[in-house]
Parts: structure tokens; sequence; C-alpha cells
């Protein structure tokens, strides 16, 4: 692959052009069917047509580029599908998405110049709609492409009080035609997604790209603590029912359940002692619990753990426990021969790939529903922080994970499921 | 003492009427210098007269009835002084405060009906101001009496921008002659206070009075620790540097350190994650800190060991704390002869007379510039609430304090203050 200017360069200038398309000058903001979410739809599709790739969009505002196969290929043969999401988090980062968007785009224009197809088709799908910041609903795009788009989110409202079916009405989009959106599991090869880690584990193991091994299952929890208040002063420690001191013992305790267990995290993101006064025990705390793992029987064995401990420390500290499960997702685990075919791809190009879980939520999480799905993460700068202004990546890295790619697609060819 | 209504029932009442001076009808709040602050202290003054008192109110505010000497009394007499403070905090209890001027009255009431006098006379003293809520400065009306006003405090202003000095001079107050309000300690034998515990000690004693050993020092800090956020599915445990557990470890050593030591007390009444959300790994966390204890030494101790011990957190946790002092106070201690007195007195009646350290400030803090103090507790139903509307005592309680302070003042002639 020579070239005057490195696919990476490219990948990077493209994320820089792409974040024009904001809803706040100078901040990266991008929600579900905004003035910017259309504008960025039409520059993604601008640059799959001039990387010689036939673009459509369906009726949940993905924007999807097929390169077709070559003419040998067998009509109706099977497609592989890539591709990530362009909206983004409130004052986000440029990569978390939109990466997965432009690094295959860029690697199919250096192959159309080269004029080299496959035996098999490539989507590359930009979805609309994973981060759920408009609607409080994720992963939209997704779930329509797997046919498991759920129409009573069409109902909700942003903060404007606009339904997402007037939104979808205005943006020209016909939600009695979403169904049409679903790809047929009989179509699709599999799915691979490359994105920005948003972790410190590969920046922290000096690796360029690491393979997924699973998207975490995921429990949460809000949590109240009733004790009872009273004067800092006059109350001895003996006499006590101190619900922020119960609250505190149980985040310790949920911080060293889940320490040295690979794949295990447990967070206690929320604690607030309610109405809380230097001079005043606290009578009342709320605290959340997040507890993700990479297979369901180490997350929901810590879970149990979890809520065993909180009944002893009610019990000794004497306060009372409001426990309300928010969330619970289980685990999807990416397909073992896709996982091997990547860190094939890397060991090929002499790179380590590190598996790794992903303990975040991905479009892939979705597109499990109708295919094999696999993952390549990307180093991700700046301690590893994501949905931030600072989030970044250096051009060598986004290269390094394109070759990988790249490697990927064109040794698809013998893949088990193109038959 | 035979009567129709006992002491105890008296004084009840007389918190109940009271409590009608309130800013807020329905809730006890009466702050300095308010139209329901004048009313209480002209109802106060009406019962100081209708006691055998001879009333008169100074230049800070405070109303102070005198029961004179017996005419054998030497002129020029010490006298013995007693009372507490008649504003609250708002929406606060009937007892705090009132109870130490409304006793005194009821007792001396009695010894008027019974025309008993003693060789030295007793000065009843509602103070105007202790809690500091209009103006957040506190003890105003003692320190008035110790001498030990605070001139500069006068530019303060309420929430409705008005100055102290303004709302004195309203109230027919002249600030230029506050000095004159100062007793000369040769005119002083001693200062008693008679007050609820606002602590759950004696409750759970099973006992109606305690006598104060101290009023306890305090130190109080605000610390606010510097993280690092992360994404909470993505951040491994061994790679986060999380605010808030560093905050919770801290606040359980701090409990721990403070647990078992009689008279010492820790308080993490404020702890908060800045801008936390469940899925954020904590980058920012504030708490305080409050220590108190009977003696300046042992709460010392504790402060060094927690400042020591939040360095080795901040150190194995790689955040960073900045820790605040906001507030410093010395333990004033009660005079161990008048201690024993108020001991002998309940004694006398059959009585044990717990002692204990006061870890709410009092009026007594600042009298104890000019005289030997000493405080007598009285047991504080409800869980030993106070601050609150549910603050509560029995009527029997009532009378039994009335009892000992009596037995206490009957025995007082022979005070070594009084020469």
């Amino acid at each position: 692959m020579t070239r005057e200017r490195s696919i990476g360069d490219t990948i990077l200038q493209w994320a820089e052009e792409l974040a024009n398309h904001t809803e706040t000058p100078g901040m990266m903001t991008r929600t579900y069917l905004t003035e910017a979410h259309r504008g960025a739809a039409g520059q993604i599709a601008r640059w799959m047509s001039e990387a010689g790739m036939n673009v459509r969009t369906d009726q949940a505002g993905n924007v999807i580029g097929r390169y077709e196969a070559s003419n040998q290929a067998t009509t109706g043969a099977r497609a592989l599908l890539t591709g990530s999401h362009f909206d983004t988090v409130p004052n986000g980062g440029k990569f978390d998405g939109n990466l997965g968007v432009l690094l295959p785009i860029a690697c199919i224009a250096e192959w159309n110049r080269r004029q080299k197809r496959f035996p098999f088709a490539i989507d590359v799908i930009g979805f609309a709609e994973e981060e759920g910041v408009r609607f409080k609903a994720t992963l939209l795009g997704s779930r329509a492409i797997a046919g498991t788009f759920d129409l009573a989110v069409l109902d909700k409202r942003d903060e404007h009080g606009v339904a997402m079916r007037e939104a979808m009405g205005a943006a020209g989009l016909s939600f009695p035609r979403l169904a049409e959106a679903a790809y047929r599991p009989q179509d699709v090869a599999a799915f691979v997604e490359v994105h920005i880690e948003q972790g410190p584990v590969l920046l922290d193991a000096g690796l360029p790209v690491g393979v997924v091994t699973a998207i975490s299952g995921a429990s949460r929890f809000m949590v109240t603590v009733h004790g009872l208040s009273g004067h800092a002063g006059t109350v001895p420690m003996g006499l006590r029912r101190d619900a922020a001191m119960a609250a505190a013992e149980i985040g310790l305790y949920i911080e060293s359940r889940c320490a040295g267990i690979p794949g295990l995290v447990g967070t206690v993101g929320r604690l607030e002692v309610v109405r809380g006064a230097a001079n005043v025990v606290p009578g009342e705390a709320l605290f959340s619990i997040d507890i993700r793992a990479e297979t369901d029987e180490v997350r929901r064995a810590a879970v149990q753990d979890v809520l065993a401990f909180m009944d002893v420390v009610a019990a000794r500290r004497k306060v009372r426990l409001d426990v309300v499960p928010t969330h619970e997702a289980r685990s999807v685990p990416c397909a073992p021969w896709l996982q091997q075919r990547l860190a094939d791809a890397a060991a090929s190009l002499g790179l380590e790939a590190r598996r790794l879980p992903s303990g975040a939520g991905h479009d892939a999480m979705a597109i499990a529903a109708i295919t094999d799905v696999a993952m390549l993460f990307v180093r991700c700068g700046n301690g590893g922080i994501s949905h931030h202004p600072s989030e970044t990546m250096t051009a060598e890295d986004a290269e390094t994970a394109a070759r990988v790619f790249s490697r990927f697609v064109e040794n698809f060819a013998d893949a088990p499921t193109l038959k």
C-alpha cells in the first residue's frame, strides 16, 4: 500500500472534518436526527460514494455503502458487514463510533483505487443512533438493521417534547417502513466493528490494537440507605446509624470484590449524602452500583456476593436499604472464529493483538441477533478517556488498525459463513 | 415543694406558650431581632417579673432577670448566673435553649412564693442569640455578657441584605453601648446552664439528667479528592484512580479511629461525587470532616492520625487531596467544683448524674471567659433528636432537672467564689 498520504492520515483528517457537523460549535455534539446529524450523514454518504460504493439510506437514518463483490461472485452471496455509529454524546470525542465508519471507507477507497474487489460484498453501515442521548433509548440504528427495533420507543420525547416519530417524519423517514431496514440473516456473513477502546488497557499495555472477546453484561442498581440523622457532636459513635458510612463500606466491598478478576469491574459512580451538612450525622445516603463482566457467571456471582454483603452491613449498622435494579444486560460474546481471524491478521503484520472484553456497549451487541460479530479495538490516548473532547488517537494507530482490518477482509474469502 | 401544678408541668406549658413566638406558624423558628424574637423577649420578661425578679434588657437584646439576694447579704456580693438562649434554628425544637431560661424562672417563682431568698443574687439571662442563623455569627448574646463581642460582626448582613447594626437600630438597641452589657468577673460567682442534651446518651442510659464535663473542642475540614474519571465499563479496577472510594476509605478510617474512645466523635456529614453518574468512575469527590473531643489532646491526636492516613490513601490510590481547615475550637472544660456540686445535688435526690461531654456548643463556652461554668443536661426524647420539631422532653424530666437545679442553688451559699 504505497500512497502519498497514509490511510491513518486520511482517517484522522476525515474525523476532523466530520466533527464540523455538530450542534454546538467548538464541541462534538451530534444527536439523532438533528441538522448536524443529517449533515454528517450526507458527508459520510459522499465519502462512501467517492470510495466506489453504492450508497443508500434506510428508514432509521442509517447510511449504508455497499462495495460490490467481484463479478465472479455468486449472485445472492452473503455480505460482510462492518460499521459503527455516527451520533455522539454531548461534548464527546471525534473517534467514538465515527472511527468505525471512516476506517472501512478509507480502506475501501484504497481497494477501489487499485480496482480490487472481493468474492463478497462489503456493507459499511453508519449507524444513525447508538448513544441514546436524545430519546433515552440506545442502539436505535443497529436495532433497525437487526430487525429488533422496539416500536414503543417511537413515542419517546426529547427534552423539547418532540416525539421520535415526529422527528423521524421531519427528517423524511417513514417509521411504518422501519422493518424494511432489517437484514435477513441469510444475507450476512459476519459483522466486524472497529472502535476506539474508550479505556486505558491497550495504552497501558503499549499495544495499538486489541481483539474484543465479549461485550460485557451489566447489572445496575440504585440504593438508598436509611439510617438515622443526628448531631455530629452529641451522638456517640456507638449509637450512630450513619447512612454514609454504610454506603462507604459497601462501596469498598464492591471495589475489593471486583479487583483482580479479569473482565470484572464494579463501580459506585454516584454517592451522596442526602441533605448533607458537616455537623450532621448522615441519616440518608444514596449510591449507584454498576457491575460488569465478560461472562454472565462471573457477573452474577459478584452481584450475589455484593447483595449478600449489603444485608450484613444493613443488619450490623441498623440501617435500611432500598435496592432498585435499574439495568440488566447479558454478555454478548464475540465469535471465536472471528476473533481468531482478527488476531491472525494482526499477527501476520507482526502485531500482538491483546484479547480484552468491552465494558462499554456497542452496535455489535444488536447485530449479534442476526450474525456472528467481532470487534477490533484501537488504542485510546490521554489515559483512555472517551465521551470527552480530549479523546484522542494517533494517525499511526489508525493506520495500524486499517492494516489489520484490511488484512482481515483480504483473508475473508475462505470464511466458513460464505459457504 | 408542694403545689397544685408541678414545676415540670409549668416548664412544659411555658415552652409551648413561648413557641407561639415564631416567624413561621406551625414551626419553631425564632432568629435574632425579628418580631417573633422581640415577642419572646417580652414574654420572658413578664414571667421573670411575675416570679419576683427585677428585669432589664441590655444592648445586645439579652433579657436579664435578677432575683435579689436576701437583705442580710453583703452589698456588692457576687451573683450566681444562669440562663441559656431563646433564639432557635429554623424549624427547631421548643426546648433547645429555651429550657435553660424557663427552668430557673420556674424555680425562682417557687422560692418567691415561699419568700425564700439566698445570700447571693441570681441572674437569669435569656441570651438573645446563640445559633448564628441570621447573621452567621454565633453566641452573640453570651459574648456581649462576657465582653468578647466582636464588633466586626455588626457589618454582617442577613439573607435580605440587612446589616446587623441596622437590625439592632430598628429593634431600639444601641450598638455603641454594647460594651455596657459585659459583666465584670468580680461580680460573678459562677455560671450554670441547664440545657436539653440534644443527643441520645442519657436516653440510652435511662437517666433524666447528666453533668457536663466539658464542651468539646472541634476541628473541621472540607476535602476535595481529585482522581481520574473514566468509563465504568472500560477502566479495569487496577488502573482506576477513583475519588469516591478514596473518600469512602478515609471516612471509614475516621469512624473506626474515633470509635471506642469516650468523648471522641468523628463525622463525615457531607460526601458526594461531583457530577456523579452510574456509569462513570468518579473523578472528583468532596467530603467534610468534623472531629470533636472532650479534651484537646484526644482531638488533636485523632486529627493527626486522620491527616496522616489521608496522605497514605492519596499516595496508594494516586489521588490528590485538597484539605481546607474550616473550623478549629478548643475544648471548654466545666469547672470540676461546679460539676461536683451538681452531682452532689443529684445524689442528694437519689439520682445518678452521668458525667458526659457536650459535643454541641453552648452559651457557657462564651461565659467561661469571665467565670467558672457548669452545665446540667436533661434527657432528650425521640432518640435524642434536636434542632428538629420532634425534639421532646417529659414533664417528669423537667421536674427532676428543676429539683437538681434548685438543690444546687440552695447549697450554693458556701461556694468558695462567694468568699
